[in-house]
């Protein structure tokens, strides 16, 4: 069987990854989390899955918003070590799991919570079922993924156009394959799906979707990092919300 | 309030619709029938609306598949009176209507079907919000459009890049607004909309999505019309079905 990549685990990719500033300030350094969170259903009293883990920031903070048991997976001992070491809170509990191979308890969680992880996996169907399965009837899925625009392009990156305007240069958008970029490390390979995948993938799951944001910086946070304004033609982050 | 141009009895554009394949031959025509067809619920006993009906291909059609009654609306007078000249089925009924200011029974239809005209529309939250009303209970919403990629660019043509592969040259996309081309005739206006935007539209009016699909021809389709190609860099159309 195909699995994903352990990326996190190289050491070039590692050191990289780990000086990006949600690596290293946490969930208020990453530009998309205001909108993940509003996606969130009330943690009061709920058991949380957190798929692709990383160091840890949203299992910590899920447990000082009201979860009672929260339990990170994650492929990479690197990022788990770090996790572990973040914490001595007993109600949060590390694992280390293949996600394309993902096993999880039968109606065990009130919320499954994925960021910036599917991208890599190579079995999204089974994953998605596994994901399904482990939420209470009721519970919420709450995850987001690299958007397809930015994993589809051959070359992903702007380019000027004849009037000297930025422009993202789209092809094999439909080509749903692997993409090979030199990200923090060569040679990371990201699996590039459609939106329509990713959706009609978690409807066939048995999940209402509930919830979808192509998401692009404010003009309040562009006028604080302004570089971030070329996001706005092309969004970074597809987030989606449903409900078993 | 503001409205849809009426581009479509505009006598420039609307001899150079008339003259397409899907206007000229029908459904069969349309590249992307087959798959609107397998959104559709079973037709018998059901009565239809088709919003933004054009010639009424669909409306016949939906009558002998076993509709017992369809009404097709639309702005355009060229249109309808094209739509009432190719039938004398008492079960069709066609109309005049403004979709932006859209009335409609409530509970009166087990399908709306509405194919490549919400790109026009400017008031698409009130649109949606009567058809989720005009359905039974359990009734289905089927519905295509202009796929986002393909009403967001400045420059909406395929570029060659430096190896001179056909790159589309992306940008706004998150810039919701009107888009204005030269196609058929000049100055033809559009809506620009993310995916993200008709989704949460659809879900807001209290619609449960039940599939998405980004529409790209098959190597099959491909070996017939080679020129349909590029269109698998960046899908022409969007599909979208949804229940009430």
């Amino acid at each position: 069987m195909s699995m994903a990549q352990n990326i996190y685990d190289d050491p070039d990719f590692f050191r990289g990854y780990s000086g990006l500033p949600r690596s290293a300030e946490g969930l208020s350094a990453a530009a998309e989390w205001p909108w993940m969170q509003a996606l969130l259903p009330p943690l009061d009293g709920a058991r949380v899955v957190d798929l692709g883990c990383g160091f840890g920031y949203f299992c910590r903070w899920a447990v000082s918003h009201g979860a009672i048991a929260v339990h990170g997976i994650d492929l990479s001992q690197n990022m788990l070590g770090a996790a572990a070491a973040a914490t001595d809170d007993a109600r949060i509990t590390y694992e280390r799991q293949d996600l394309d191979a993902l096993t999880l308890p039968l109606a065990a969680y009130e919320l499954a919570y994925s960021s910036l992880t599917m991208h890599y996996l190579t079995q999204l169907d089974q994953f998605l079922a596994t994901v399904a399965a482990a939420l209470v009837p009721g519970g919420a899925f709450v995850c987001s993924v690299e958007h397809p625009l930015y994993t589809a392009p051959t070359s992903p990156a702007f380019v000027a156009d004849a009037a000297g305007h930025a422009t993202w240069p789209l092809d094999r958008y439909l080509d749903e394959s692997p993409r090979t970029t030199d990200w923090l490390a060569p040679g990371v390979v990201k699996q590039h799906r459609t939106i329509a995948t990713y959706v009609t993938a978690m409807l066939r799951a048995g999940l209402t979707l509930t919830a979808i944001d192509e998401w692009g910086p404010t003009p309040e946070q562009i006028a604080e990092h302004p570089d971030w304004s070329l996001e706005r033609e092309r969004p970074p982050f597809l987030l989606l919300a449903a409900r078993r």
